[in-house]
């Protein structure tokens, strides 16, 4: 490590840029919340498949599935920062941004089912698990349903 | 959670459909890994900033980044899996699968570092913290250098 200033620089200097200024360019927002949510989507689907019987349940697997999930979880809020409704195709709808206290209701309330989960696929039943599961499902579905287009635009 | 079930069908088919058969599909790899890298990307950022004094440092700040990053660096692995070399454009050099165990070397050394930044983080004086940030960043950029062409593909 004899020049870490510069190894820096060339490592991170496109994702400094915006950031470091706290001039964050929507698109970057955008991308890192969609990025977010695709660690959670791949995460998520073999829990969904062990729940649906679709491939055997692996209960150390579904935990580290989970765990992973309640990590990246309460990441996302972060990426729907004013002025990110527009500046690269986005499912977002606009009234993330108008009804923000109950956006962040129901983000919040995903973080908790997540965490929920993570918890009780460590030690719990598998039936117990698929109870948390569901209520964890439908708490990302709250979300979805009203504040997600079916189309980027 | 009257149907745990059609709730999640609804919310996940499209994130299961490749990951259930055990063949996933290689763009939602490639999309998976970018996404990962993207997270990792924006919490790292700031602590750069922090680091190279663009921005105050703020010690709770910095830990956190340090965990958001040290949480999902450990996820990248998985969404480098055989077949995921195309399929959707990526900076990924083919290098990855033939000097499979050089790669995998470099990214569990990257973990590693990403969880000592994440411990000195939070314990640790600011020069501390500033060695190991470093220490970090060498040890993204070294596989950077080997296995990240500079244009996607």
């Amino acid at each position: 490590m004899k020049k870490p200033l510069a190894v820096l620089l060339a490592v991170f200097l496109s994702a400094t840029a915006g950031i470091a200024s706290a001039q964050v360019k929507p698109e970057d927002a955008i991308a890192y919340r969609q990025g977010a949510y695709k660690v959670i989507g791949w995460n998520f689907g073999p829990m969904a498949a062990m729940v649906q019987g679709r491939i055997p349940y692996d209960k150390d697997g579904f935990a580290k599935r989970a765990a992973n999930v309640a990590a990246v979880a309460p990441l996302t809020i972060e990426g729907f920062g004013p002025g990110t409704d527009t500046g690269a195709p986005t499912r977002a709808k606009p009234e993330i941004w108008t009804k923000s206290a109950d956006f962040k209701a129901k983000m919040d309330k995903m973080v908790e089912e997540t965490g929920k989960l993570a918890a009780v696929s460590k030690t719990g039943s598998f039936d117990d698990i698929k109870k948390q599961f569901g209520a964890t499902g439908a708490s990302c579905k709250a979300c979805h349903d009203d504040y997600q287009a079916k189309e980027k635009k």
